[in-house]
C-alpha cells in the first residue's frame, strides 16, 4: 500500500494499548494478584466478552453504562451476498443476527449468568476470580477508558455466607498492595446496614434512606456544608442533619469507633438493623485481625457506602495515602440478589474490585509505579563471527535450559552497537566469544550496568549469570 | 427477578466459556507458551480488542473473515437521549459514532497497526508475543468459535531479518509441547521460494501459480488423484501434472530430500528461485539442529505451502501423531509485506500462531489433554470448633505465607461432609484441628488421596505440606 492511502492506523479513542514495558509492568502485576488471589482458593474464570443483550440488561443491571452492541460486516468482496439479502450481512456465515449481542460491560453480571449457566458444575461456596477487559462507551476523557482490565475476586454461597469471607478481602487487598509496594494504603470499612440502621433511627423515612447514603456517600468530595445543603434538600430536618453529620464524623481507631457505636445505640429508638450492622462489623474486623493484618492498614469510615445500590452489608474502598485523589484503588462489598438475578435465588456474595487498566496508567502518571525493561531478556549472545554461530546457537540454547531469558544476536554489527541494542532494552549481560574463547570453552561476560567484564568457562556461564542476576 | 421472566442467560452461539477446571488448564498452559516464548526474548504486547474498521480492511485484510462492528447502545434508562436525538443513542456520550469500529479478527493486522503506531518507540528486530482473544463470525460449529485465544510470536525487522529467526520457531514449538507432554509431534517445514521456484521451472505460468500452490497445499486433505484433477482444470498438462505430483512426494530424511531437490535443479531450466528457496531451507535446518531439536521433531515437507497468500519463504506446519485429523496445532511463516503495510514499508518477519482455545477444546474431547482440579487450593483447614476459628485462620495464613493455596473452611459442616467438598475440589489435604491439637500446637494432616493422616506440629506443617506436595 502507497503511504498516500492515508488509512487512519490510530486506536480508537478510548481504547488503549501498552508499550512492552508498560505491557510487562501489567503482567507483573497480574501475577502477583492471581499469586495471592489463589493463595486463598480463588479459581480463575472467564466469561465471553459478548453476552446476549437481554443478559446485559437485565433488571436494569446495564446501569448507567453504555454498552456496545455487536453485527456482523461481511468481508468487501463479499458484499454481493449482502446486497442480494438486503440486510446488512446478517446471514449467510451462520450469522443471524436475530438475537441482540453486546460487549460486557462489567464482571459482575457475567457472574450471574455464569453462575446460572454451570450452577450444577460449580462448588458453592464457589470463589472465584477475573481478569477479563470490560467494555463502556465511556466519554474518554483523562483516565476514562472504554476497553479495561478489572481484576476481580467474589465468593458466592447459595444459602448462607460466613462473615469470614468479608474479612477475608482485606487480607487480601493488603497483600496485593504491599507486594506491589506502592506505598502506605488504608483500607476503609463500613456496613451498609450501620448506615441504614443508623438514618432509620434518626427518623429518615425508608423512601429517602437511598438518596441520603448517596449524599453521605460524597461528603469526601463535596465537603460538609454541601452534605448539610443536599440533606436539606431531600427534606431532611436540621436536627436530623446534625445527627447525621456528627455520625458519619465519627472517628479514631477501630474500637474507639467502635465504642462510640455501640454508644449511639443506647440513645436512639429502632436499633435493630443499627445493632446488627455493628455487630457485624466487630465481626469482621476480629477476622480481619486474626488474619494478621496489622492495624494501620485499616480503619471504620462510616461516610463511605460504594454508591451502588446492590451493597447490603460489608463495604469497603482502598486509599492510597498522599495520593488520595487517585481516588479508592479497590472497592467492593457484600450483596444478597445480585447474582442469583437469573435463578431468582438469593444468592449471598461478597467481592472486591480493581481497576487495572487505569490504576496502571494513573500510577505510571503518578510516577509511583514505573514500567519494567522493554523486553523480558536478561543476556544477549552477541554475534562477533558469522562463522562461530552454531556456538552461539548451542550456548543460547544452554542458558535458556538454565531458565535464563536469552536473544542471540543474528546481525552482523560493531560490538559497540551491539551493546547498545542489549542496553537500549535494558538487557543486563552480554555474553561474548571469539574464536579463541570458543577454542578454550569460555566467554567474556559482560555486565553493562556495571561496565565489569570477566571471563567464565562456559560449564559454569550460566550458574554464574543466575548468581549475577539475583 | 422472578423465574417466570425468562431471561436467556445461555452464550450466544460460538461465544465459549471455560469450567474453572477446564480454564486452569489453559493458564496452565499459557504458562507454559509465555514462559518459553520469553526465553526467546519475545515481549508481551497486547493491542485492543476494537480497532477502526479501516484498518481492519486495509488492502484487504479482512480477507474472507467475517468481523464484528461495535456500536454503542444507551441503556434502557436513557432511551430518551436517543428517542430526542434521532439517532441510536451516539452522542450522547462522546461516542460520536463518526468512526466505525471493529473487533480484531487476527493479531497480524493489529501487528502491523502497532508497529505503525510506536514505529520510533520500538527496538528492530522487534520480536513480541500476543496472547488476546480474536473475533470472527465463523460459523459457529464444532471446533470453530466466534471468540477465541490466539498465541502469536512473531519477529520483525524494518530491512533484513536473519533466516536464523525461522530456525527458531520450530526449537520454539517443540519445547512448548514438549513442556505440554501431548506425545509426539512433527514439525512441517517447507519454503514457498521452493514451491514457486519448482511450478516455474516447470513451466507453469506466473498467474497460475497461486492456484496451483493452494491445490497442492490441499494434497493431505483431498488425495493425490483429486489433485491431478484440479491442476488439470487449471489447465496445467499431463506432463507438469506428473512432475508435480512427483515433487511433492519427494520424501526421506531431511538431508536425502535436500539433496533430492538439490539434483533436481540439475535437470531443470529457470532454477533461480527454487535453488534460493532449497539455499533458505538448507540455512534454516542447519540452524534448527544447532539448537538442539532432535532429528524425529521435524521434516521437510514440500506439499505444504499455507494458504495465505502473505507468506513468501519459511511455512511451518505442526502434526500431533496419531491425531492427525485436528490439523496443524501450530503454524506459522516468513512474509515481506504484511507488516509494513500502514508504513509503506517493506518489513520482513518471521511469525507462529497457536489457536489456543480449539486446541483445547478438541485436546480435551480428544482425551490427550485433561482438566486441572477445580481450584488452586492444595489445602483445606476444616472447621472442628467455631471457638478455634482464631487459630485457624492464623494457621492458614502461615501456610499461605510459606506459598501453600488454603481453603479455609468456615463453615460448620460434620467433617466427613468437609472431606467431600474438600475432595470435591480436588483438594488432597486437610488440616484438623480440634482443642486437644490446639493445645498442644500441633494437627492432623489428612491426605485425601491416600486416606492416610499424620500428625505434625504446626511450626513444621507447612514444610510437611510442600514436602507431600512436591
Amino acid at each position: 500500500m502507497a503511504k498516500g492511502d492515508k488509512i487512519n492506523f490510530s486506536t480508537p479513542s478510548g481504547f488503549p494499548e501498552f508499550l512492552p514495558s508498560e505491557k510487562r509492568l501489567e503482567l507483573y502485576l497480574l501475577d502477583i494478584i492471581r499469586r495471592v488471589f489463589e493463595s486463598y482458593g480463588f479459581t480463575p474464570i472467564e466469561t465471553p466478552a459478548v453476552e446476549r443483550l437481554e443478559v446485559l440488561q437485565a433488571k436494569g443491571n446495564q446501569g448507567d453504562n453504555i454498552i456496545y452492541g455487536i453485527d456482523p460486516i461481511l468481508p468487501p468482496n463479499r458484499q454481493a451476498e449482502k446486497d442480494k439479502s438486503g440486510e446488512t450481512g446478517k446471514d449467510k456465515s451462520g450469522e443471524t443476527g436475530s438475537e441482540a449481542r453486546a460487549l460486557k460491560f462489567d464482571q459482575t453480571v457475567p457472574l450471574a449468568a455464569y453462575i446460572a449457566r454451570h450452577l450444577n458444575e460449580l462448588i458453592f461456596p464457589f470463589a472465584r476470580y477475573q481478569t477479563d477487559m470490560v467494555f463502556r462507551g465511556e466519554r474518554a476523557k483523562d483516565g476514562r477508558f472504554r476497553q479495561f482490565r478489572q481484576c476481580d475476586i467474589d465468593v458466592v454461597a447459595r444459602r448462607e455466607l460466613s462473615l469470614l469471607y468479608d474479612a477475608q478481602m482485606p487480607a487480601i487487598i493488603t497483600e496485593i498492595f504491599e507486594a506491589i509496594n506502592i506505598g502506605d494504603f488504608l483500607i476503609r470499612i463500613n456496613n451498609r446496614k450501620v448506615l441504614t440502621g443508623f438514618f432509620k433511627s434518626v427518623g429518615i423515612t425508608e423512601d429517602k434512606i437511598k438518596s441520603c447514603i448517596n449524599i453521605v456517600d460524597n461528603l469526601e468530595k463535596i465537603g460538609e456544608s454541601k452534605v448539610k445543603q443536599e440533606l436539606e434538600k431531600e427534606g431532611v430536618s436540621g436536627e436530623q442533619t446534625q445527627k447525621i453529620i456528627d455520625f458519619i464524623k465519627i472517628d479514631g481507631s477501630v474500637d474507639e469507633v467502635l465504642d462510640k457505636l455501640k454508644h449511639l445505640t443506647l440513645n436512639l429508638p429502632e436499633t435493630e438493623q443499627l445493632s446488627l450492622g455493628i455487630s457485624e462489623l466487630e465481626t469482621v474486623i476480629a477476622g480481619v485481625r486474626n488474619l494478621g493484618v496489622t492495624e494501620n492498614r485499616f480503619c471504620i469510615d462510616l461516610s463511605i457506602a460504594r454508591g451502588l445500590d446492590y451493597y447490603t452489608g460489608t463495604v469497603y474502598e482502598t486509599t492510597l495515602l498522599g495520593h488520595e485523589a487517585l481516588g479508592s484503588i479497590c472497592s467492593g462489598g457484600r450483596y444478597e440478589e445480585l447474582v442469583g438475578v437469573f435463578l431468582g435465588e438469593k444468592m449471598p456474595g461478597v467481592g472486591i474490585s480493581i481497576g487495572l487498566t487505569r490504576l496502571i496508567s494513573r500510577l505510571l502518571k503518578a510516577g509511583i509505579l514505573s514500567t519494567l525493561a522493554a523486553t523480558p531478556a536478561q543476556v544477549m549472545v552477541v554475534n562477533m563471527q558469522e562463522d562461530l554461530m552454531p556456538t552461539y546457537l548451542k550456548v543460547s540454547q544452554h542458558l535458556r535450559q538454565a531458565g535464563i531469558n536469552v536473544i542471540t544476536n543474528f546481525d552482523k554489527r560493531p560490538l559497540g552497537k551491539q551493546f547498545q541494542l542489549a542496553d537500549k532494552q535494558g538487557i543486563q549481560f552480554c555474553v561474548i566469544i571469539g574464536s579463541e574463547e570458543a577454542a578454550a570453552q569460555k566467554s567474556s561476560l559482560k555486565d553493562l550496568k556495571s561496565g565489569e567484564q570477566v571471563e567464565v568457562l562456559l560449564v559454569n556461564l550460566a550458574e554464574e549469570v543466575k548468581r549475577r542476576l539475583s
